[in-house]
């Protein structure tokens, strides 16, 4: 791919424009308030596709076609390119540096996972001789408003370098369907040493939000004078120029900082950024980048997973962590982790059950308890919507959204919104798993009683009963695995919703009273409750001794994925829909994710049979298969299939493995490659206490990770056959090492060691 | 309704605004090549829906929203509104005649059936006194391309009439999801007496073809004067002005022709519409009107229904055959009947499974042998299209279009593009209803062969077998009822794609060896069709004794639809898709339209069983099923229930019986009301020869119509018990009368007579 194996760095050698997109998006950068992609800060009429986006900015986009029903979303919500922050129009003795048109005659472009930093560094020949530019930027990890970038110019003759950073709110979306745009142009200003732009979301039909932008830039400029300044409706731009010697560097510094009615009074936005990208000129580039390096060296000491022995490995996990914690920082309640994060537009920047169903495990272990509880929170603030959601069904109870950004459903596909109702189980999972992991049973009894509640009674309603079998059926779904869908009695789905339905009266019978009354829940509710799940469906196979992924599955011509033709995978970009629906070839875990996510009712053996009869079937072409697979490969022993699955996790974008990292980074599923180191690998399990059941995979030395575990910092280091967990910090801990049970004490002794299997 | 209910006329007394899209839609007129809604030709601020269509005419609309998949349609084609034709702005003392602000004193409009004429007369008040205004238009049914209006305005005090007629391409679709507009104005001309637009349809990305349309008008008024003409980009008026007496009445005749690239080369357009309308003009108003009712008269000469005892029901079948005959004529192979007509855009105008699921019966029967060949021939014209539909969705042999215009997909939904595949039977379904009608073997051993092979290639490879339960199967599709989506073995599919692939095979074993050559059919391909037949899966219960509409229908939760609360119906407009897709309430026949194609293969207590089951749970919300639901009843014996769901079909617009009459009229399930009087009451079966076995309706007096069938003439008349067949024209048949074996001979009688059962 052209990209170089390094343990802290995703770097590219040389310009390859066909592949630009792609490089574009692994050298995405973010800080969980503003991100934005690999983009060129100077013009570049190649093949590209600018992307800068701010969290929690998104427009409703219209979805009322000719076939909308009654229940469809209203609206297609999406996450929209704000100001271009970025911008810097480049000329050198009148030639535009545009990579595109001048001859590149090295292109370096590096990634730093430690610091969060990224450079180019390229050198192109113009009529007059050749010019090397050394650009860095960081979007700060210490002040989340800040962009800041150093552009240096060095032409290696005389020449006359004129650089015009700028404002730009003229941006459209790449997934725009009609060419439309988001934007309300609303005013420019300008004061001593900054430019400012005032935009605001265009009016729309929903009664969606609009959001405000103020942002401004100021800059500072080292050889060069300022010539003028352009204000125009929706942009502003500050000319500087100047005649450099022959290697002689001249260099700009642009600071770009962008404030939002999410967080401000619309009308205070641009004195706020004004008066902040004045303060960062005076503090300088070089104090602005120690402290945003000196951030992320934070965090890289409580969460970093080291990898011995294998640097492609090592790289992989690290990238992964890197973007999850630049897409989420746990700051805002209102915000979550859309797929892409801010790396592409697929997926529209939303809120999908990834985060319960992935992201959350991570989050808890790498950013603490405070930062999964934000997330938790995230379902409970919107819980009037999800109630919303499913009376527009014709339903009671909660149906959390498939995709959304207030909690109301915002996808178009009805095979997806309201079929995928597995997505409530997901989070009431996420409860359950917050809970046991933490041992934190305030949020489950509060906050969290009233999600269960919800889903719930949303499943309670959801399931019919069949008069034939005697048994609650649940029809019409799509399970996880979406190469089908409008299926019957999907075992993950009847599963998943007994089980919340259970949480939820379980955990009901442990409140008072009163509490219990606040949700206005009845005796005969719960009694009915307890017979929907006594009497739930459940398909399953005897003869083969599986459950069965739905009522029908076992009529299709069944046959394992290594039987299609190597050139037709993956199928989604091969095969019509048509195809793809009535082949038995399944994209993600879904009897396996019901056993992944309820391991812990569920003996060795039955996951292992459904391991081996659904593992062959499944294609993996969604993002969040492997990870699942790695895990449960590991517990029934398949350790070459485990690292495997954990590789295709590990270095998806990296190696452009399901050959669309061009469209962005699959940021959720990179939380799969923990989940598969640290569940899978280590064998982490935390429903009944903490246990750990490493083993190292054969081509590592060895591996070590660290673990927030109520009020613990515990390092787990796996060499050969030794395991050996470190209390960093915290108080003692009873926990299982590698099958025995182990006393981890500050006073005697921080650490213990087992024997792996 | 406030329509009156008159033998021959659509009645409306009085204006409702409320009611005024109700009442375009019925006051529609067609001549099979213009058709228009009962807008007023006057301006009218108030809710109207304004539509004027050529037919043939459509562009080819985006679909590609973000959630795109392989195999979906690449364009949604839809009908567009073309040139404004019959526009005429009206002020009388500089007063707008506009009915949504000047009071209306009275207001009589009416569509007279017999002549095809629109007719509307009111008086409104102005502040200087009253104004009656007569005006009545047609397409005429002699000069396809002409509109001719005249408008007479009377002013009861002295006063200034002005009249501004106009052409006016600046037009837009209802339905433009994005406010989109689809021509591109090209030119304006005007000569000494008319003068034209030349309009184009804008360029599309997707190779659809593009039309121009080249319209001209011509005026005459008497008491007014010719003032000025205006022409500007995609528009042209001519103002009449004059002084009218008290009580004298000024005349505009206004003649509107329009010419289009389908028929003639653009270059010419304008030329041959201006050359047209001054003829018209020449010819005069009342010439033209003679000659338009004089063909509308030898049409129902050949088609009439007359109903003696129920003016409700004469009506409503005279109103259906009206519109479907001024929809379609049969004279341009490439054109077929939209399910809207020219009344409205839903279902875009194009063609869909309705025409051989039900026109094609009545044209056969009241249009001839050479019309119904037309809407064979448009398939077999489609056939290579076919092949590519497959081929897009990776399947062999040839998927007919659900929606199209040029045989290639349209619609956007894939739960009906690519999982209705029902259609195709439907297709082959009418070569074999044709052939057995009209004793005509060639269509079905030349074109059809070539149909029933592409349709038979496709079905045998989109079944699979199903090792389990070693039967093939077919998974994945809609059926009929579009209330339920994506079933596996929907019994209706899987048993007209079994009888489908037989009727191929059995006809190709009657063709000379050199005939099955040409279409490339090996002995092992007949060999293995004939295998798939013989295993097609069926679903059925035994206990029940029916067949199942789907693999899991019975475990649903089975209910009568009259438990459906009467607010809550029709449930598509108050239901969630969800709930009804998960519901056992059925849109319209499915197995039963089944029993219906095949009903000659079944007995009658099949049918009874499988009618008593499936009957209580349909809606009926498609206007496709009363029919078949009237015909299947009156087989085994149910009259009242037969009569009832006549009713529903033959009256479903005039009484606005589904709530939606205002979108335009259902046109092709207007044929369901002749085919419940014809195979319902009369009992009409031609499969073995001609069959008839009447009963009269209770609450008829009488009932007669005629029938083409094989060169004759026929009519039957029942009255009381007794039924009488003429032959009014054509060589002697055999045929059978109320059971029993009878030649209708020219020589000796032309009339037989029966006794009703």
């Amino acid at each position: 791919m052209g990209y170089l194996v390094d343990p802290w760095k995703v770097v590219e050698e040389g310009l390859d424009e066909t592949r630009n997109l792609i490089s574009e998006s692994l050298t995405s950068i973010g800080n969980g308030y503003i991100g934005m992609r690999g983009n060129f800060e100077e013009d570049f009429s190649g093949n590209t596709h600018l992307g800068t986006y701010i969290c929690g900015i998104w427009f409703p986009d219209k979805t009322r076609v000719g076939w909308w029903k009654n229940g469809y979303p209203e609206y297609f919500g999406k996450m929209i390119n704000a100001v271009r922050l970025m911008g810097i129009h480049v000329e050198v003795d009148g030639i535009p540096l545009d990579l595109h048109h001048v001859p590149v005659l090295d292109f370096h472009r590096e990634l730093n996972l430690k610091t969060g930093i990224l450079l180019r560094r390229f050198t192109v020949q113009t009529p007059k001789g050749s010019v090397t530019v050394q650009v860095e930027r960081f979007v700060s990890l210490s002040q989340k408003e800040l962009l800041a970038i150093s552009y240096a110019v060095t032409p290696h003759f005389d020449g006359r370098v004129v650089m015009k950073p700028y404002l730009d709110a003229h941006v459209k979306n790449q997934d725009s369907n009609y060419g439309e745009t988001f934007w309300d142009m609303l005013t420019e200003e300008e004061n001593e040493d900054s430019l400012a732009l005032l935009t605001r979301t265009k009016d729309n039909p929903f009664d969606a939000p609009r959001f405000a932008v103020g942002s401004a830039m100021s800059c500072w400029a080292e050889g060069l004078e300022m010539e003028r300044r352009t204000l125009r409706s929706g942009y502003v731009e500050v000319s500087y120029e100047g005649a450099a010697r022959a290697c002689e560097t001249v260099t700009l510094e642009k600071y770009s900082l962008c404030f939002t009615s999410r967080d401000h009074e619309e009308k205070e936005l641009t004195t706020y950024a004004m008066r902040a990208a004045s303060r960062a000129r005076e503090v300088g580039y070089t104090k602005l980048r120690a402290e945003h390096a000196g951030a992320w060296k934070s965090r890289w000491a409580a969460c970093d997973v080291s990898i011995d022995g294998d640097d492609a490995a090592q790289q992989g996990i690290r990238f992964n962590l890197f973007h999850l914690l630049g897409t989420y920082s746990g700051e805002d309640e209102r915000l979550n982790i859309g797929p892409k994060g801010f790396t592409g537009e697929k997926y529209g920047g939303a809120t999908y059950w990834d985060t319960e169903a992935y992201c959350l495990p991570v989050y808890l272990a790498v950013a603490g308890q405070d930062v999964a509880k934000k997330l938790l929170r995230y379902r409970f603030l919107q819980l009037d919507e999800a109630y919303e959601n499913a009376r527009k069904q014709g339903l009671s109870g909660a149906l959390f959204p498939m995709v959304t950004f207030t909690g109301i459903e915002c996808h178009n596909e009805w095979e997806i919104t309201f079929e995928e109702i597995h997505r409530n189980g997901a989070i009431a999972h996420a409860i359950f798993y917050y809970t046991v992991y933490s041992g934190d049973q305030d949020y489950i009894q509060q906050n969290g009683l009233d999600v269960l509640c919800g889903v719930a009674r949303f499943y309670v309603d959801r399931a019919h009963f069949c008069i034939r079998k005697q048994q609650y059926m649940i029809h019409g779904v799509t399970g996880p695995n979406e190469y089908e869908n409008n299926v019957n009695n999907n075992w993950y789905t009847n599963r998943i919703a007994a089980w919340s339905i259970e949480l939820f009266y379980t955990v009901a019978g442990k409140v008072p009273t009163e509490r219990k009354a606040l949700l206005g829940i009845t005796e005969e509710e719960l009694s009915h409750m307890r017979d929907v799940v006594s009497h739930m469906y459940e398909p399953l196979d005897e003869d083969l001794g599986i459950f069965v992924q739905h009522d029908t599955f076992l009529d299709k011509d069944l046959m394992p994925a290594d039987q299609i033709p190597k050139e037709e995978r993956p199928i989604n970009q091969h095969w019509s829909w048509d195809k793809i629906l009535r082949s038995c070839f399944i994209k993600q875990a879904d009897v396996l994710q019901g056993l992944y996510f309820l391991g812990h009712l569920y003996e060795r053996d039955v996951r292992k049979r459904n391991f081996d009869f659904y593992e062959p079937m499944t294609v993996h072409e969604s993002s969040l298969s492997p990870c699942v697979h790695s895990i449960l490969a590991a517990e029934i022993g398949y350790r070459d299939k485990a690292v495997k699955m954990y590789q295709r996790t590990a270095r998806l974008d990296l190696d452009n493995i399901n050959n669309d990292t061009d469209d962005g980074l699959h940021i959720t599923s990179m939380a799969g490659s923990w989940l598969s180191l640290v569940h899978g690998f280590a064998g982490m399990r935390t429903v009944d206490g903490l246990s750990l059941e490493p083993f190292l995979p054969d081509a590592w030395q060895s591996y070590s990770f660290q673990l927030l575990y109520r009020g613990r910092l515990i390092r787990l280091m796996v060499t050969g056959d030794r395991a050996t967990v470190t209390l960093l910090e915290g108080r003692p801990l009873t926990m299982s090492l590698c099958g025995k049970r182990r006393e981890l004490k500050t006073e005697i002794s921080q650490m213990i060691e087992g024997k792996c299997m």
